[in-house]
């Protein structure tokens, strides 16, 4: 498998009033989508606004980041919310994100959820059910940005059942177990380094595939490489992720 | 002048999580227009997904009623938020409705503000610039519902400059000041009884106007009638004036 | 074993803002404890000094009801909190509590968690330690209110190591398993009637003892009943087991 | 006048959840108090819980640092609460960070308000006399800080009618209007640099007064200085401003 287009997305308006985080002006001309914070976990309306005029200067696609509503935790907390709440969880984030957009002249075009919420949908299918029934029940033509695992063509084939275009978002700086998942945090290596990650994103832009920390080579289907750009070291690698897409591109 | 169409709209969505208020079953059936809480007052998602099927049932236009951020004091405690908050914060609001309506097949035809955020509009022009200014930057083709007072012609001059249509709305319970406002509430005969708001709501939906306190015929433009469903009282109110409006029509 | 002391409590000022629940002046008067909502599911500040205020009239013990941070869910949705979130939580709580108490010249004397943070505390034991911790950190002399379950001595002797003292509390109004659980309240009879509420209280004042619903005798420890006082089935049933308490108390 | 023992306040525990502000460690062993954040506009538990256990470490007075209820708001929008829930909601917030305090071995002994409210209550004697009576309901010895103006006598006056216990503060980085007040933030020349902030510290420290900007020597009753740890700048003025202090201490 040779990997043929694969762009870069990043969370973006993760500000919340007075607390004002990331420089999003550096970031943002070298993505292509913008997760935005739909104020459950962070982005008050008017940083959500900010962040989707950005988003539209730099002719970035906009995405809804939907979250547990957890906003002293900042979405990093499972809840045990049933399945009908977080229908309407969802389609009320993804609205608020695309009705905003829309007043500017831009349109929402898919939905990644956020920190536990990801998680969890990647570990229960019922989530993941729930998640997706969500994005399927939204007015316009959105997709779902899921994480690309060993599992994704069990995902694939759940999405299409539904109707649902996914898009599989792999990590550039995290590293992957043979079983196709990421290495937790609290393990070592589990973050790679500037170098790591960036033969890690020359990996799959080149070849198509990710290795594991034991060198088994991985074909994940990946769409998208998830990036941050909440520090100067962080900016000066997605710059240098851009560069591999664009030599790659040639 | 004589009133040609008026119809009747009603605060709905006002539930919050395991506060349940308002068998809104009893009294949509007789109203025209439901006014959806957006969460910020009241009206967590799932309760707003509910209202809104039940609004569809009925065939029912759906409104956004949004709100001060103050879900503690249900909205009714004046803020003092910035131009550029309040933009953003009904522009979220309103597309949280209009995403969700949509979702069921529907779309959010018209934007009322709740309590002191509809109060401070109606006093004070530069907030309801920023409301008009909100209501026209939404993508779709959406009312604002206001206030009808003895301003009302300086208000649809306003809405006219920028575009915005207007819905003017009476109460048929609350007694008026010569002037053309409301007598507030801490004064006595501020609120009409059964036969003192059938006896206004016959005025104006067969003659066209309303009388003063100290009975001075005040011709207001009226478009829409404020009703109340939170109690069988109140429900039994709307039937009445829902006959006297059936009884015009023929 | 007989018991010589049971109490009744009951959860209070659960009210928030414009959302009034339970006519709690009718429960009070029937009732030795307050389990008073600290504002994190239910209880704004001005609804919690009404409360407190109501208790005193009563002469009625004041617990705090702290909660997960989850209005929207009224703290009935599981978080995954850590450690040390939880400390900080259950102190701020129960804090507030206190000092609103002492304002008007009371005091709280133990700590009951509310909804979700209950039940996991009864599940795990490192969110029962992390409650016991914060409970034995609370600087006046409060004991922690639990369930008394088939677990209830080794509860005690984890108490006991960390020099808190417990009260054990059992439902009238829900039947056992022969474990010394509750019957989930998804399976048939997981709630008496009124007469067989009846029939447990009168159990375990006069014998000791609760009735499993395969008739097996369970010797639990307890301290305290928990009624309810939302709605007025609920205040007679209420009423019928103070009855039971005066009798037996003769 | 020669002001005899001028200390400095700071405020703290800004920070909320995620969302991390201020390096507090370098401006704590600096200052004599810590006006800790309540959780209204700032400072989650745990943040609270941290910043006392620093203030601790540094033996500094700890203060509660009540706010309106607007986390999205930094609580810099002025709200129109009733007396009764703002007699609450002081004493709920001052109360959570004694006990938080107190169970760490200290006190919470002063209440200053934060923000929009600091501001109403400057302007507005009803808000005040509300803030002056929950500090006097307040159960320990706690004294309220408050503005130093022109009106010091007249605020004085009216805290020894209640028996509570005032600290008047002075701002040593903004410019003063020849009546004593602050000049507003929009005009120019309203903030001070470094050299002017000195030069006004010192004229307080060893002077006793402050020169308003038309050169006007105002005699306030000041026994606090409000500094600012929110940047390396602001550590640097906070240790030039405590030199001047232990230099006129010998």
């Amino acid at each position: 498998m040779t990997a043929t287009s694969i762009d870069l997305n990043c969370d973006l308006g993760e500000s919340f009033g007075a607390w004002q985080v990331t420089d999003e002006q550096a970031v943002v001309p070298f993505i292509d989508r913008a997760n935005v914070a739909c104020g459950f976990h962070a982005g008050d309306p008017t940083t959500i606004l900010k962040t989707l005029k950005l988003a539209k200067e730099h002719n970035v696609a906009i995405g809804a980041h939907p979250s547990y509503p957890d906003i002293a935790g900042f979405g990093r907390r499972s809840m045990n919310i049933s399945d009908a709440d977080l229908h309407a969880l969802i389609l009320y984030q993804a609205s608020a994100i695309d009705g905003l957009a829309q007043s500017i002249g831009c349109t929402m075009s898919y939905i990644k959820p956020h920190g536990a919420l990801y998680n969890d949908m990647m570990k229960d299918d019922e989530v993941l059910n729930s998640v997706m029934q969500a994005t399927q029940s939204f007015h316009g033509d959105v997709a779902l940005m899921l994480q690309a695992t060993n599992r994704w063509q069990s995902h694939q084939a759940m999405a299409d059942a539904l109707g649902v275009a996914v898009l599989f978002e792999a990590f550039a700086d995290r590293a992957y177990t043979d079983e196709g998942l990421l290495v937790p945090r609290n393990q070592p290596n589990a973050v790679h380094d500037h170098a790591g990650m960036l033969k890690q994103a020359q990996d799959l832009i080149q070849e198509g595939y990710i290795c594991s920390v034991s060198g088994k080579v991985l074909t994940l289907k990946v769409d998208t490489l998830c990036v941050h750009g909440d520090s100067p070291d962080a900016i000066e690698g997605v710059k240098a992720i851009r560069a591999l897409l664009s030599k790659h591109a040639h």
